[in-house]
């Protein structure tokens, strides 16, 4: 088998460009004699690939007993089976497994006689979940490497680059997930060093602040030591001195995870891995909380997302993909395109890890074609077949005997619902083979402050901070895409934290702007409208920099009356943006806050306001709730119509080709309710 | 006209069962111009009614000034209109409206000049949302009197009784919403006495404890004054003492609430009401918060509920009604069934208060027919036609300039899909003029113990208490009811409270059993079995009675062994339902906690579970995910086929016409994603 290689574009499979089409099959559940007919299927659905977990609970049933024997236990004949039919093999030995095991795929000894290795809140209290442990706990690494340097010798020989088929190694799982989802960061001192003179956080402290004098005059405290300058845990900041130093906590955090990556991804190095390390981010909210790990772990990584709609009757925001999905997913593939990676979803839903409600196959042909059309190269369909769990191996709180999922095969092996859709849209891809090297189709851009997504846990309103770093980020995902998408606008999403956009003077960029900007990027902003760009701007100019330090400078270097009026709100007649021109032919358009932050704008005024910024729109779609999405290669243009209401509805379409600019009449559709129509566009551009 | 009448299974007008069908209609939005065409329009839907909200905020700009001139504010000529045209009236005159006003419809002065009036929390500090007052305030009651006496004299002129439309009066608006939504119940000291030597609070603890002594005994604590025996605000109690502080403000808060509304009620009375006085729950959650209101209010009263299923992007559990909807909305009309009341849903969504994501026809079809089917005998939809909001009168929070939620109607007249969606309805149920006096069928029981829907916010797991109130009412729903849906069972809900349930003896009763249970309750059970009822329970004997004293006078009177297996886990074929025989021909089966509370079950095996205890149920649908509901008037027979998932699915169903016990087939039936389907049964029974 050739390796699995990637660039910024797609998957690679020597000179071929190839779309990464991936299976969770767990060989400790799916029985051991259904394991060949699985993979077959998995293959004739148009699979290149099966992906499963290595639980450490299994395979170390106690400290120091390792079991790799057991014959439902046997990775070893599994990741044979894999290359005899011919799929390469993504393994993840964790330590973290979550898959619904007991402690999350932790070991039970480890839990019981390390009980210091759960992680702490910031009062000392342990986080309620009792498998949320402490990642860089000293004690809690040494078994890791222990349990690494037993299974990983056994991965690496089934390596690819050794005649086998395992083609990347996962590190960890959803990493922070443990501590995001269960009400707190994690201060563990041992781990995170909180409290200590000398420790990873004061260590921090010092480079960020170098005196206990800067630090103390930035959090506007009085902390006697190093020691002493601990982080605050309050909901509501009121000065930016309190923002700062939640803000510290959360920069310090983010980092502390990057450094555990980077640890356990060295060992797996270490251990003889070759092949590409991967990791799954625990949704589109988090995948800027990956920023330091992206950067220290360098090449022949990739980070990927995971992309549920529901796993259960309390989860999510509905029991099919709703405009919300749709918009999450939106900017989770943008988020991993901007990190050089072919976006890829390591986690997408085969089936619900409750009974009910069911997911059913229009619901996951419309989450697969969605996904599709905003730019993924590459997934894994959770589950793809399941089977009992082993004794004793399911987590309580979720309480399946039959880890299912309702997945496209039974327990058992007969073909359900599910994957036929699977192979459908397996089919749809190998039809087309270009599309691994097609990219969407954008018409104006909109901007994203990494920062500002990462800011959930300390970006709260204030009178010091009146648009929170979160606010802007909620405007930008409320306000401006999904008005954009109900526009029938094709936004890319722009990396402001890059230059090569300043370039591009053509296409308009939206940016949501809270009160805290880097200092850097005002000056960017700047630069671009002052050199021919299109900017349009809300609710507000920012007054501070990064560090909610006063910062004007992007006020400060535009003109002091704030321009023409030029936009206007459709029901009051009143003027809500106002353009200023600028002598390089840039122009900007404040758009005022008039609306309410995480509300809906109205798409027609959106449109008009990109327009008058020299926008020309490459869709027009009939009805603002059908949103729309357009893949090139060049030669080869496909248009997504994507329904995600119950209602069905139908449309008038027509778009203009790359290079072209008339449009071609893409037809009239009726689009059933939750559902996503491939349209193919190889029509001579009259 | 005819006054609007109602006895425990319908409205009624004159000697005619009728449907209550309203749309809302606020005077103050609609253009004035535009009245009479509203009107006409809603009557030509099938409308015989109409509901306004008369605010506060727009009729008393300043303290004393009272503007009943303003062209746009003249509901005296709006009602006259509504008599000419042939509507009833439903008025609704605060003191809240909420409605999208700006303070929720108090006027600005009030907060302003009397801010006192603001709830308070039990720290003291007020709650964030500046409109969230104190019922009971002095000031807020002396103004409210005030406000009444100029409004109510101009509304009860146009009473039915006195030759006009007006049908109905709403006391207040949702009550307690203010304080459920936005983070706590209210605890001023000047309302609710608390701290108080003498008030409410100390008043409600005499009654209930009568000494010091014997509070302190029940909270395990020393307070040292009726003054000082203040509640606790604890997230997670770790006593019985401490359930039982918490829960005894949760009840006096209730109380207080009812004797808010009784005293409005009174002074509506006292200032000429003579048409029905009613109220709407702000949702079904909220029903069980109001058996002290409607103990108070007696006669010629009536409480209905609101059912949304989406406001907004954030609002709700997706765009459209789901399974989740539909398990709420059947527990909330049942629920004001069991109170004696038509089941009536005084807001039925017609729109959407934000403008994405839209509200579609099928949308609301589905939600319709769905409450229909599970025994709706009224409605008014919220709103039926908008229009701008009064200069100054929007809630900055919303943001609407035009209030128009996207209604049936636009601001200027023009007929929209969803308007032909709601004639549809009304013509559907017109042309059945016997389903207002239809009984919805049943072939089992749930019950229901109001307290445990009462108690989210004291009734938390706990050593103390391992099967909380809220964890049995979480069982109910989710595990039992839902289930229930899906094995086609056609559960009724049973009012443990009331008495009557005890003589069936041949429908098997289902109970959700907290560790809690009131002693009266665990006598009528045992009582129940003893003398042959049915009953199966789960997932233990209650060991607590409802003041979380130990009691186990159900458990004592049973059998020390468990019984014979009766129910089995279909995965791993272990014993999970134990059934014990009772000489009378009781049984009872005791279903352990074998699964996860707030899990799905396995639909077959809880039809089994209940067919052993002799259900004989009355419809037989092959498609779990297709629930149903069987409407009789004993002559006629109207099945509801509800798919409440975007997948469309094929159904075969058949079913028992009351008093037939034959089956009679219902056909095969198609159901497009998210759809109700009413299929007409006045089959000849073979």
């Amino acid at each position: 088998m050739q390796p699995l290689e990637f660039d910024s574009l797609s998957y690679r499979s020597g000179s071929s460009r190839v779309f990464l089409i991936s299976g969770e099959l767990h060989y400790f559940r799916v029985p051991r004699e259904g394991w060949r007919d699985r993979l077959e299927k998995l293959k004739a659905a148009g699979g290149n690939c099966v992906a499963t977990y290595v639980p450490w609970l299994l395979h170390e049933p106690e400290e120091g007993r390792f079991d790799f024997d057991t014959p439902q236990y046997d990775f070893d004949a599994f990741l044979t089976l894999c290359r005899e039919v011919g799929l390469w093999a993504v393994v993840r030995p964790g330590p973290y497994q979550y898959s619904e095991l007991l402690n999350a795929g932790l070991p039970t000894w480890l839990l019981k006689d390390y009980p210091d290795v759960r992680a702490r809140r910031l009062d000392g209290r342990l986080i309620d979940m009792p498998f949320s442990i402490s990642y860089l706990h000293p004690l809690f690494l040494e078994k890791t490497r222990r349990w690494f340097e037993q299974v990983v010798p056994r991965l690496v020989k089934h390596q690819v680059s050794r005649g086998g088929a395992v083609a990347a190694v996962q590190i960890d799982n959803e990493l922070m997930g443990i501590h995001e989802w269960f009400g707190s960061w994690d201060y563990h001192p041992a781990a995170m060093g909180v409290g200590l003179e000398n420790g990873r956080w004061s260590d921090f402290l010092r480079r960020r602040y170098a005196t206990l004098d800067a630090l103390n005059q930035a959090w506007a405290a009085q902390c006697p030591s190093w020691a002493g300058a601990l982080p605050i845990d309050q909901e509501e900041p009121a000065t930016t001195a309190e923002h700062r130093r939640l803000k510290d906590y959360n920069d310090f955090y983010f980092e502390a995870a990057g450094e555990y990556m980077a640890l356990l991804g060295g060992w797996l190095r270490e251990l003889g891995v070759d092949a590409p390390l991967i990791h799954n981010s625990g949704g589109p909210g988090m995948n800027a909380y990956f920023e330091s790990s992206v950067r220290r772990m360098g090449g022949n990584f990739l980070l990927g997302s995971d992309h549920y709609y529901n796993l259960g009757l309390d989860w999510g925001d509905g029991t099919h993909p709703t405009p919300k999905y749709a918009s999450k997913i939106f900017f989770s593939l943008e988020m991993l395109r901007h990190l050089g990676y072919p976006p890829t979803v390591f986690e997408l839903p085969g089936g619900s890890a409750m009974d009910f409600p069911p997911i059913t196959g229009p619901d996951i042909e419309c989450a697969y074609l969605a996904n599709l059309a905003y730019g993924m190269k590459g997934y894994n369909i959770y589950v793809f077949a399941g089977g009992a769990n082993p004794p004793g191996a399911a987590d309580p709180l979720v309480g399946m005997t039959v880890y299912d999922y309702g997945a496209g095969i039974s327990p058992t092996g007969e073909l359900r619902e599910l994957y036929a859709v699977q192979k459908k849209v397996a089919e749809f891809i190998h039809a087309r083979p270009w599309l691994p090297g097609a990219r969407r189709q954008a018409d104006c851009r909109l901007g994203l402050v990494r920062e500002y997504c990462r800011s959930p846990h300390y970006g709260m309103d204030s009178a010091a901070l009146p648009v929170s770093n979160y606010a802007a980020w909620t405007l930008m995902r409320k306000g401006m895409m999904m008005s954009a998408f109900c526009a029938s606008l094709s936004p890319e999403m722009t990396d402001l934290s890059a230059d090569d956009w300043l370039d591009d003077t053509t296409t308009p960029l939206m940016l949501a702007c809270g009160s805290s900007m880097e200092r850097s990027l005002q000056e960017k902003l700047l630069r671009f409208v002052q050199h021919g760009g299109k900017l349009l701007l809300a609710p507000a100019l920012p007054s501070l920099d990064e560090h909610f330090a006063p910062c004007t400078l992007l006020a400060d270097g535009l003109p002091a009356q704030r321009g023409e009026p030029a936009v206007w709100d459709a029901c009051t007649g009143q003027a809500i943006g106002w353009e200023t021109g600028f002598a390089g032919g840039g122009s900007l358009i404040l758009l005022e806050r008039s609306w309410v932050m995480g509300r809906h704008w109205d798409a027609a005024m959106l449109r008009g306001a990109l327009e008058r910024l020299g926008c020309r729109p490459i869709v027009e779609c009939s009805n603002p709730n059908v949103w729309t999405s357009l893949l090139s290669d060049g030669e080869h243009s496909q248009l997504f119509l994507m329904n995600f209401f119950t209602a069905p509805f139908t449309v008038r379409v027509r778009c203009r080709l790359p290079g072209s600019s008339t449009w071609v009449d893409a037809g009239e559709h009726t689009l059933p309710g939750v559902s996503v129509k491939p349209v193919d566009l190889n029509l001579p551009a009259d």
